[in-house]
């Protein structure tokens, strides 16, 4: 029943607030009031989603920075956003703080978040802060709005419709090898661009809304999902949904330059790094046959690069992968674990 | 780089789902996508608010239940959207489990975030689930809405509104000091009923969105804000946003007859614990004089007590108590810690 002035608390929320908060036509209310007040964009539905990172299971403060660690939890949220073909709109932030986070930290926490958020606009609008026992903790709810009736489910994929991917795959996998300990020995031939390109994708990886509201709003995709826990742990929630089985082709898994140099150099399978790494935030989504061309044509003037890496098949025939050698095999559920 | 299968949380997931999730007209997508897609109503502003609840912190796993955890991680968030004026909607759930919490205690903890919730039929949309390396963490956020320029504000309070409060003050912090280690026996005059009053105002407070939307849709209120970290703490929060002072009358403060009888037993001062007790998740609110008669008489209609417990005075004035004896002291910031 102690009771303590937490003065400390409001003047955080209080720098937050100016450093962050907006308000405009649409925020009635943002930080700083019991909870925001928001008007929602008319004849759109609204989309939300709340991630959790917490310190041990998703990020280690001894090979991940503070700044880093806010990036990539609003990254994870805004996947989710973009992986419903939505637009982000707001942030609220849960955070939870040991002793040993002094203010300059928590504010680079908050410069990670913002940083991921700024490019579309996000704002912070509220949140809730406290002590922790030991470890820190944060979780991020980000809502988005698509047209009603656009939302990509993860539901709608159909036997026939082609299976497609943004980016390159397994690069953030192989880029928290190279941090992890003893790896740069292990792989000497890589060069040191291709160490920075896979390391930054791990670090800074992307998200995609404005492509998944390409989709959304052009009605190309029937099913979406992103690829948080790994192509192979997704791809499962996609057919589980949509009660469908897949054909991947391994051969036309997207790898970037610097995987498959990492993969000789490490002597590890590309195929099994794009398949099982986690973390790519890319977007995983099927499209009908008949809107094949609409969909090059409009990521072509978009400047995206998209890859179609197999077919939507009926349930009974599983999730599968066509090897190089034609060989045709089951791809077990596997999940990532963060670091 | 160690990978698992996650089948124990995709488990929960659809137990959760099956249990708690709910679709309709309003909720186009509940638990189990990238995110939810709700439909904002009409003509209404969404309300947003966030809430954590950690162990070590704000509950000891010694002396609350898994349910109890949930039930008040939800009253805290309910209770934010009943300051807003608003009607509460949908939750989502943001919880990192350590390894003792066993599948049927989780459950149990929904259990009271739902049953919490029910009352006012708010849906569970979405969450994230993740373990965590020893303390429990949850982190709530429930959305509301209400009329479109009807929320309700910490800051229009002017000089001259009357303030209220609904219920009663201070039998939460009673509450948990009976069932603090050897209260029992320092307060042997206090009877088993009025025992179970207190415990259970401490245990299971309740959220007054009913009255918060009242006061919003007959624009009653000029400023609102609930009571969770002590009736001196929100106060000051009023104040602040409203750039107000407030004269609060010692002798109007709502007793309830255990707390009367608490303090007695206890040797303690029941106007101390009226101002400070934490979590009474009663409605602190500010109404301008010419509609204190429509206000008393709604509430009376709407079987709510509500006590008018000050006034609202310029900046300069301070916050200031009126003692019994006619003294005028000021009210330093405390704030509740909670347990």
């Amino acid at each position: 029943m102690a009771r303590q002035p937490r003065l400390h608390e409001f003047r955080l929320i209080e720098q937050l607030r100016r450093a962050f908060g907006r308000t405009g036509a649409a925020v009635a209310r943002g930080i700083g009031d019991d909870a925001a007040v928001i008007a929602p964009p008319k004849g759109r539905q609204m989309v939300l989603t709340t991630d959790l990172l917490i310190e041990g299971v998703h990020f280690d403060l001894r090979t991940a920075s503070f700044e880093e660690i806010g990036y990539k939890a609003a990254i994870a949220n805004l996947s989710d956003i973009a992986a419903m073909g939505a637009r982000p709109e707001y942030a609220l932030v849960a955070i939870a703080l040991p002793a040993s986070c002094t203010t300059p930290r928590i504010l680079r926490l908050y410069k990670g978040i913002m940083g991921a958020c700024r490019p579309y606009r996000v704002a912070l609008i509220g949140g809730d802060t406290s002590v922790s026992p030991n470890k820190l903790f944060l979780s991020l709810t980000v809502t988005g709005s698509v047209p009603a009736g656009c939302a990509l489910m993860r539901s709608g994929a159909q036997a026939g419709d082609l299976l497609y991917v943004t980016g390159t795959l397994g690069d953030s996998l192989a880029g928290l090898a190279l941090l992890s300990h003893g790896r740069r020995r292990a792989t000497p031939s890589l060069t040191s661009s291709e160490r920075k390109f896979l390391v930054g994708r791990h670090r800074r990886p992307i998200a995609h809304p404005g492509l998944g509201q390409l989709l959304s709003e052009h009605r190309l995709a029937s099913a979406a999902i992103d690829i948080s826990d790994g192509l192979s742990g997704d791809l499962h929630h996609l057919c589980e949904q949509s009660r469908i089985g897949v054909e991947i082709d391994a051969a036309a898994l997207p790898l970037s330059p610097a995987l498959q140099a990492y993969a000789r150099a490490s002597r590890t399978d590309p195929v099994a790094l794009a398949l099982q790494g986690g973390e790519d935030y890319e977007l995983l989504f099927t499209v009908p046959p008949a809107k094949r061309r609409t969909l090059h044509r409009l990521a072509r003037r978009a400047g995206r690069r998209l890859t179609c890496i197999g077919m939507i098949r009926p349930e009974a025939f599983g999730v599968r992968v066509r090897e190089t050698t034609g060989r045709l095999r089951r791809l077990p559920v596997t999940s990532y674990v963060h670091f």
